[in-house]
């Protein structure tokens, strides 16, 4: 989603860091949509990246800025460890050797920005009130471990000269758009999505759950800014938190109210489940994101913010 | 050194947290020598951890309690990129997975005590003061990245129940024995160790720089505990700082001069070196290792006791 979302924005935009797009390809496990508008030609190709040939197949083409954002998501890492570390380790590792090779071979000349998507996961309870840049990494679960690993391997590549790494944290990235899925996260765009489009929600937690949320449109705009940052700025410090938004349930509820009126809300059905509540419970709820922000990175500044992203960008329902 | 070290204490001791030790498979790159005096049997083997057919091999013998203490140094993985990561990070990596097959193949009753030594490389400057459990990791060599995706694996593989990890980040150890090597670090050792036998030793920075040591013997002592420790104590963060000794060059030359007279301090030369001055300031000077002393954790509480240890430990020079 935030994939074919960076996409759009590039097609839009027609360049990047300062330089018009010659052209952009596309890959992704099935065989990703090309943006409907870009004026510069686009590929799109389906692959695997946990496949030894494919990593350096793609960075032939020597690319001047790769954004790495394949990856599974956090159940399915949990569920099936070979899969997880294959695809969200090794996959990530071939592709920082590819360019090492690549680096070597232009005699030190090629050196492509790298972004890469990393997440909040990396951190593990038990947590500070709110968390700091220099606080550790102490991840609870299979994906948070390959990202922190990921990450801690961007900065050595980077420090050696193959490429310029920038590793982003994203926060939980909502209002996200289309059905509901079955991520333990997805009830935090579904109470908000489902109600404005006149459906049901269910809601598994309760009202006081905090967490860190941006809009897809921040996410881009984070992958887009990372590519363009000057790095004399960052250092050898290469893994950021990004910023934004430290919300209850209640207070999303009560931003919705404030949109949509006491109808939408209503729509929203308490429902505990014990399983997602467990999970959520291990979840940040609030980052001191000064470094990101120090370095020009911005999100929404509330939830009624991000609820009014969504509907600006997605919302094609009945105006409630 | 260390590893030698702890098989002489295990053949001293014959148990092994509440055990009688039944034998002992030692391996090291050129076949290590069997302790001296043990009364159960030891294997001696050369091995190469980074070769895949290694580690299956190893834990095929299903060992109750695993030291891996492998690995290249700091200044070798820096100038051979691809040897550092074959050794320290998919040498040790392959073990961790040779464990878990030996784990499944057991139908999960198999499942080792797994003693890692890490390193205070980990951390890279810029620091606080005093560098405290929670602060992050975030290496300046090759070396402290490989040590810390290690230490993300253990948890990860700790957590899965496929081991019981525990990792220890050890202080620079000192007084280390033998001829002087050429390691950044090793004048720390040579200002003692050299003096107290009467020969000359060579100080390549300021007085002034500060460090975090303890002795072989308390190194051998972390092993040891670590092998016994009650995890119940240690949760899902499985990696630890040990503690240590916070002094100065000039500290260590004052407690020299304390045990073996001025005359052995005039032995030391003082020759600036701007390379070792460089890479030792990057160094940490002072740890907090609150959450290892809590858990039992125990090491010198002065220079001077440090070189005490080594005096009772290794000293065979002339009595100054």
């Amino acid at each position: 989603m935030i994939g074919r979302k960076l996409c759009e924005r590039l097609a839009r935009d027609g360049q990047l860091a300062g330089n018009r797009i010659d052209s952009a390809d596309l890959v992704d496990i099935v065989t990703p949509s090309p943006p409907s508008l870009a004026d510069f030609p686009t590929t799109s190709e389906a692959f695997d990246i946990a496949a030894p040939y494919v990593a350096p197949k793609l960075i032939a083409r020597r690319p001047d800025v790769v954004f790495l954002l394949a990856s599974i998501v956090s159940g399915e890492a949990e569920s099936d460890f070979d899969k997880g570390y294959a695809i969200n380790l090794d996959g990530t590792r071939m592709l920082f050797e590819a360019i090492r090779r690549e680096h070597r071979l232009s005699g030190g000349a090629y050196r492509p920005r790298l972004v890469f998507t990393s997440s909040i996961a990396v951190f593990g309870a038990p947590f500070p009130e709110t968390i700091d840049d220099d606080f550790f990494s102490t991840p609870l679960t299979s994906y948070g471990t390959q990202k922190a690993v990921c990450e801690l391997l961007l900065a050595d590549y980077s420090r050696r000269g193959f490429f310029d790494g920038v590793g982003l944290r994203l926060p939980t990235i909502c209002v996200r758009p289309g059905p509901p899925n079955r991520a333990a996260s997805g009830f935090f765009s579904g109470i908000i999505r489902e109600p404005l489009a006149g459906r049901e929600a269910i809601l598994p937690v309760a009202e006081t759950v905090r967490h860190w949320h941006a809009s897809p449109r921040s996410a881009v705009g984070f992958l887009v800014h990372a590519a363009s940052l000057d790095l004399a700025k960052l250092g050898a410090r290469r893994n950021l938190t990004m910023p934004g938004v430290s919300a209850t349930v209640g207070e999303q509820i009560e931003a919705l109210r404030a949109v949509a009126g006491e109808a939408a809300t209503r729509l929203i059905r308490r429902q505990r489940d014990e399983t997602i509540e467990r999970i959520v419970a291990g979840w940040p709820s609030r980052f001191d994101a000064s470094r990101a922000l120090g370095l020009g990175f911005t999100a929404e500044s509330s939830f009624a913010e991000i609820i009014r992203v969504y509907r600006e960008d997605e919302y094609v329902g009945p105006v409630p």
